[in-house]
């Protein structure tokens, strides 16, 4: 028994046997070439390119029709490099200077990419190096006429174990028999980390080491709750985790049950469970959960598609697509969040000393006028398809608020003169996650239709914690008097002026904060879809009173140590299972 | 007449001629050497190393005359190198694997570890280049029978005009021909402008390539307040800035005679006008302009003298000499603030991303409790000599004041122990600059004697800009409504506990500032000693009734916009001369 821990990337418990998908190697042989063999190098290679662009074309065909199309986008940044000449030239350059065979000359500038993009600060830049290196083994494989193993044909339940998995593989294995995935490589905000969070199958990426240690068949428990690995478990260790796999699915199976019933209190205060998207394929789970909309569809993932900066026409694809599947229920959707932690080539890439103090969000689109405008053109006209909000990250103070909204007004006059349709008074709201916005919500309720508190950066910013930074993460206290008391100021500062006031940082999706966000007076919790049921049940259990009762003894405490005993306590006491 | 631009490091005017001070020039020979002469080349370097020793040994003696004895502990730094043997050992191996002279040798070894402080993200550890290459222009000089020009020899009145003076030159130059300082490099923390502004010599730092458009006798006007430096003005502009030295020198004497009045508003209200101080040097310039007291000593620029971390009994020298130079005044030490953007070679040099959201001050003293504690030592046995007050930087909750006071509780029994004197009811307060601590203001007003509000980094974390960055540097805002709100938060949860409220951040000296912050209800106003008399002015003129009315007013304000140009407006109508 062997025990490994990563990255908890989607939640769940799997237990099953190992499917061990090993890269496709990039070892290719190296040789000197003479002159005269050149031109038939540069046809093996656009031979090879070739293939690999009908097995593209084809694999893009058959997800359409599977899955949504954002993902088949994946592919066709992947078709762009294939026919990307100045990358192919460079290849060609590399084969002539050298004197060396077309595979060696590939690998080699393949390599230098690489080497280049993981040197970089950026963690969405070094997670693309996934996508280069798709492309370029599908080129090998072709020239070296090896067979592409695919994963859409594994036909029994296996734990898919890989040192990284391609954004084509994800996208194409086999989803009835993927129980789970384990992965040497991989965070949190990779394209396999999204995906297996949006098809529900438990995954714990950033296991290092892990395939080295392990062969297809090994017994594995992929533990995707704590980002835990066992391998060959003993007898004990593996009744246990079939005793809480049982619980978890009875558990799912019971909260998915819930679905068609309210997120009502004991004494009847209906509270509104929405979900926060990345892509336009997690509508299908936001559904599923019975999610009362999208509170939070994070745009800016649309701009860290590698290869492109999207369109006016891409953008609006995008926006109606949800809209349209939400089917009437409220989508509310973020303007770029572009910097702090989010860096999108060739848009921003400033070398900040402090980029969560820096240059981000609205600040960034306020200067980028025409770059902004594009989105709101975009947004704007596909108001229609659905009931949208648009909502204004990082918003500071009535200045910036008023300079995003003329730019909001100027798109609409454009619109207006182009006799483009688009939903007059549509609603206009901003992230509370600033505390000098906290601090003078009053003043920026009269001027918006609603408010969203951003938690994460709320709380980082009123602390003065980096959380990413692990010599300090353990001051990022969620349950800081400090910050609760900042939350129930803007939560009774929006209420004056009739505002609903909404959280969408992970807080929201917290079981041990649902009673107390319920007594502070949130109206609308949005939050990873998967998370909708448990909270909702939490929700159903309680009454108003209840919940009130609890913040008035909290608010009373004086420290962050003091709140989290006592809340831990209470909601343990309350809900059993509360804690897995 | 050519203008240009720099960073103000030190107020005031001065218009003079130009005394060009180029560097000593690393310029030296290179020649191959044959290996019977190794051992001359060494003797040769150990003659020069001698030299320069008895040169710096003879300037440290001068300078404990003169000045205080911190800044002969500069020269103690360069003493050290020139006697570190694995300094020497680098430099002689250099030359036997290349096989060149000494100097040579020297030059090479000096521009790689120039090349690699350079290249570091810590504004300290470039800025200590300069001491290095003191050094070996030193060594260089001796080796090449080369004269070293002193500064001291200056004696007619001179702008000092250089790309780099060294701390040498600072502290040896004469003081009173030196009316004014411009300079290629240097940034606001360098010793340059600390010495400038503790010296009363208008200096313009960071001037990039002025030396190469000046020459010696050419006529300079210095701008310290604007940061400019115009050479060889026209007439008219020559006149302005002549009338403007005038007025200056005429409101400069005319505020150092208020030094025995009060800071006393019209309607009797007694304020409290402190310093806030970097070296003990400084004590005779916040004695000359009438301080109250000293409401911040940074402690940390003991720790940043190059070459060594601070003792116990060298810290408690520093902290003895500037609270017997005060004689009874209360001098309030703030325990080291480590971090953010200070960094202290071999104690704290963590790769952050966002450093300001880091591993700072008081989170790292507490996890650094040996060291952390040695600084207390210092500090209790120093309180017998003088009106001390512990201040505690960063302080987030009262989690971490609790783990701190412990800290100071250990402290004194440990002493009480060795039967060791200290004042027991030593005040302790703390940096109110985290949100969360505003916030919380109330809780933690009723565990400390003081607060002191750290306006910097309070607005950087409230609006969550990093005033650093100069993309958005202007959304750092004194006057928003968040900003304001919180520090009469702070002040209102103070006074209501009985506590005196302290400012010691930039806005504290901020003429425009000084009504509000009276208006507020602020006890204590901690600033450069050189602002203290402006200040001073303004307060004798107002009186509380008519701050009150002008806070009432802006309080009720939507915008910092709004309240900067009613504040200015306001201030300027009131108090002429106000801008200059």
């Amino acid at each position: 028994m062997k025990e490994f821990h990563g990255i908890s990337a989607s939640p769940g418990i799997a237990i099953g046997r190992v499917f061990l998908y090993m890269e496709d190697s990039m070892a290719v042989p190296k040789y000197t070439i003479e002159h005269d063999s050149i031109d038939t190098e540069i046809s093996r290679y656009e031979e090879a390119v070739n293939k690999a662009t009908s097995d593209l074309n084809q694999l893009k065909e058959q997800l359409t029709k599977e899955v949504a199309e954002e993902n088949s986008r994946i592919l066709d940044s992947h078709l762009l490099m294939l026919s990307d000449s100045m990358f192919n030239d460079q290849v060609f350059q590399r084969m002539k200077n050298d004197m060396i065979n077309i595979e060696a000359a590939l690998k080699s500038v393949i390599e230098d990419l690489v080497d280049k993009l993981n040197a970089s600060r950026d963690l969405y830049l070094r997670e693309r190096t996934v996508d280069i290196l798709d492309v370029a083994k599908r080129i090998i494989n072709h020239l070296m006429f090896r067979e592409r193993l695919s994963l859409a044909d594994i036909n029994t339940e296996v734990i898919l174990v890989s040192q990284n998995l391609m954004p084509s593989d994800t996208l194409l294995m086999n989803k009835r028999m993927v129980k789970g995935i384990a992965m040497d490589s991989g965070g949190r905000t990779s394209h396999t980390a999204i995906l297996a969070k949006s098809f529900e199958i438990p995954a714990v990426l950033g296991l290092r080491e892990l395939t080295k240690s392990i062969n297809t068949n090994d017994l594995i428990i992929v533990d995707g709750h704590h980002g835990k690995v066992i391998i060959n478990p003993d007898d004990d260790t593996r009744a246990l985790y079939e005793k809480m796999l049982l619980e978890y699915q009875k558990r799912e199976s019971e909260l998915l049950n819930m679905n068609m019933l309210a997120a009502e209190t004991k004494d009847g205060k209906l509270i509104n469970l929405q979900a926060n998207i990345e892509i336009p394929e997690e509508v299908d789970s936001v559904l599923v959960h019975g999610a009362d909309g999208i509170g939070l569809y994070r745009s800016e993932f649309l701009f860290m598609q590698p290869g492109r900066v999207p369109s006016e026409e891409q953008q609006y694809e995008a926006y109606k697509t949800v809209l349209e599947a939400m089917e009437g229920k409220p989508v509310t959707i973020r303007t770029l969040d572009v910097g702090g932690d989010k860096f999108i080539p060739k848009v921003n890439n400033l070398a900040e000393n402090n980029p969560l103090l820096g240059w981000r969000a609205i600040r960034f689109c306020i200067e980028h006028k025409e770059f902004f405008k594009q989105q709101l053109r975009a947004l704007l006209r596909a108001s229609v398809f659905g009931n949208l909000k648009i909502m204004f990250p990082m918003i500071s103070g009535v200045e910036e608020l008023e300079k995003a909204l003329a730019i909001l007004e100027e798109t609409k006059d454009d619109l207006r003169k182009e006799k483009i349709n688009f939903i007059e008074r549509i609603p206009v709201g901003i992230m509370i996650e600033v505390p000098s916005a906290a601090m003078t919500s009053d003043i920026l309720a009269r001027k918006v239709d609603f408010f969203s508190i951003g938690t994460n950066d709320l709380i980082q910013y009123t602390i003065a914690v980096d959380r990413g930074n692990e010599k300090i993460a353990t001051l990022y206290e969620p349950f800081h008097p400090g910050v609760l008391r900042l939350i129930r100021m803007v939560i009774e500062n929006a209420h004056e002026q009739g505002l609903s006031v909404s959280m969408c940082g992970e807080m929201a999706g917290d079981l041990y904060s649902s009673v107390i966000l319920l007594g502070l007076g949130l109206d609308v919790y949005s939050m990873s879809a998967i998370s909708i049921p448990e909270i909702k049940r939490i929700i159903r259990s309680v009454s108003m009173s209840e919940a009130e009762e609890l913040v008035g003894t909290i608010m009373a405490m004086k420290s962050f140590g003091d709140i989290d005993k006592y809340v831990r306590n209470w909601m343990e006491e309350k809900f059993d299972n509360i804690r897995y």
